[in-house]
């Protein structure tokens, strides 16, 4: 069963190797050709072509803008690290923020508490925002801290902060962080908060994060634009 | 803008927390109900029934048998790392296999050469395998060695067998990978090779290894189904 012999496999591949020329001539912003009018260009089916024009939305190379669709900008690029997404942006000339979403203050559950290493009904701080570069809602984070490592954070920290930064200011130190990664697509109140249509695959990673001596410091949740991120790891032998 | 605020949001999400609580009491394999009978039961719409389904399906909790639609197994949890994933996967006590999809011969383009340090026109020996797990196609590999390192590979290496251990036989040593990881759609041609319907979200996972004395070993360019896959990574300060 070798699949490059289907013709509609070689047609698809045909077509998306066009569709990535074109796009290599054309800048972030441009108006991208309409279904039709490339349907009529490269003498294909509308589905074979509304597969490949599927793939550049996910890929982050086209986006919609309304009823248009234009180039996109290129890929937010940023290391899978301990430290701050904020500071890793702006690092890279990036304006970067944190939109409030909101704090809640909560009982740990079972779950919670055997991760974070607490007793269940625990005071749990919880916040939850949406990370923007350039503008653009790419990132919605929740971090849940137990209420003893941070005492009047609710009252003192400024959300558009690193909440890294203000950790350390308090003296908590990170030793380690485990990441999950995997891919999901967002729920309705996910799409709402980032904008983006519900069949946009995102990033999931959930994260617990200790301080040197091996204690959670957060439970962190995360949903990043699979469109609009890339992340890289480094890992030396 | 409080997207919980909205009637449709919330009605998603009372769906979507029953619909969990449904799946926590079944097993694999288990029949899922159909859409029909789960907008009745809980009286929502299609659309939003819908919706929830393709969640489900993508974050890799049911899966399309046929016509059929049943619950899917765990995932398969594997640590982001240099070594080898056939050999990761079978430490945890799965069955683990490559399929060859083929080898091919090839000269280096300017950007390969560029990234593997050699110069263009060169010659490279690509290897291109399915992975599995459990009997389950979970990845595609394609890998990329300039050919002065790998004499003879193409007569004598067993494509079941894991690449890295037979590198390291030749006496290559890595020290350090570079992994970019985004979301994707398969192309058609993946899509068929990886049997997964062409909206399966995957990890695209592009790499470059160098050895101890910063030497490119190999370019790699795997795609692993977002459905079946989760992907584990450890920081350390």
């Amino acid at each position: 069963m070798v699949a490059d012999a289907e013709p509609r496999v070689l047609k698809h591949q045909i077509v998306r190797k066009n569709l990535d020329a074109l796009l290599d001539e054309m800048s972030p912003g441009d108006p991208f050709p309409s279904e039709r009018d490339l349907a009529g260009k490269y003498d294909v089916a509308r589905e074979t072509l509304r597969q490949a024009i599927r793939e550049l939305l996910v890929a982050g190379r086209i986006e919609r803008r309304g009823r248009a669709t234009v180039v996109a900008e290129p890929k937010v690029v940023l290391p899978l690290a301990i430290g701050s997404y904020t500071e890793a942006a702006r690092e890279k000339g990036m304006t970067a923020t944190r939109i409030l979403v909101g704090w809640t203050l909560d009982a740990a559950d079972d779950e919670l508490a055997t991760l974070l290493h607490i007793e269940t009904g625990s005071p749990i701080v919880q916040l939850e925002r949406v990370f923007t570069t350039d503008g653009v809602r790419v990132g919605l984070e929740r971090t849940r801290i137990p209420g003893y490592r941070v005492p009047g954070l609710v009252d003192t920290f400024d959300h558009r902060a690193s909440l890294y930064t203000e950790l350390a200011r308090r003296g908590i130190r990170f030793g380690r962080v485990i990441d999950s990664i995997e891919t999901v697509l967002p729920d309705a109140r996910e799409a709402s908060l980032l904008a983006v249509d519900a069949r946009t695959p995102m990033f999931l990673l959930n994260r617990v994060s200790y301080d040197a001596d091996g204690v959670p410091i957060e439970q962190r949740r995360s949903l990043y634009r699979g469109d609009r991120m890339t992340f890289t790891a480094v890992m030396e032998a």
